[in-house]
């Protein structure tokens, strides 16, 4: 405990993703809960895969990438 | 608000995903939520990894495919 | 197949939650899926669980109301 | 995007769920995501609903309180 | 590693909530991966809320109850 | 119902897959559910995706494969 199940477009960088990992690692560690409990699960959906305002990201967003 | 989770065999057409992340995104605005409120995640996975009845669908609905 | 997971705030009507389990299943129904394989399963989720833009939803979007 | 579905024990304090998530929306915003585009959704679980180690955490854990 | 979120409707004794708990972690240990290593999460889902062939299984479903 | 959703490492054999479908579906069917009425969907995720202790996977327990 916890379990967090983070939903981003495909393509965050290896960097980016170590970052989200400690991050949200950090949120829970600075409310007492130890750092082994904590498991962060990253799922990258393709951009054609993921809706918006009714469209799919890869059109109505396409010039916005993930970092 | 919403979120919606779709999960679908792997094999979609891009058609397909349009008329899902459309009709779904529709059921909210009809109810009278603003459309970019609404996100649609479609999650595609291979017949292999769902089971249905105890066995994979790749086995079980060998000739079923995807719209 | 398919499974589909809405997430919404606690709050919906009950003739909300018919609208939304049979205009998803429509959806998919559209598409040439039988009518016995979708499964819509609604999660509740009270506003004060829900954070948008950094904030708890009851907090910032105190007088949106579900459907 | 990012969407962010936050599983913890039943229990957690108001003040702990602020934290929570105003502490995930700025690991994305550090990396350069909008504010307004990141949702965390938090989903209070009961100890006795929750298996580790193959038994209930209401049991296994029966001491740990959530924060 | 794994997680395992267990969708079911609401109701489920707490003799039943036990024997899913131990029988999903026993599945993944004869795999031999390690016991404290499996999270199992049990969600119950009111029937008016899980739809299944286009209706509340509450109505579909009204005389089926759960273990 | 139920719907049963399994998040393992990416790298599960098939076979190991089938003994995941067949495991988890026969601990409901135990239960007195009928077999026709249980999905188990597995997810598999990369080592680099999946956060334990603040870590990758893929770097923490680099040595650990899944079965």
């Amino acid at each position: 405990m916890p379990v967090v199940h983070v939903y981003v477009w495909k393509g965050f960088s290896n960097e980016a993703k170590k970052k989200v990992i400690a991050g949200i690692t950090k949120v829970f560690t600075d409310l007492g809960i130890p750092v082994h409990a904590v498991e962060v699960i990253i799922h990258e959906i393709p951009k054609e895969d993921w809706g918006v305002g009714g469209e799919q990201a890869s059109e109505k967003l396409k010039d916005v990438q993930p970092p």
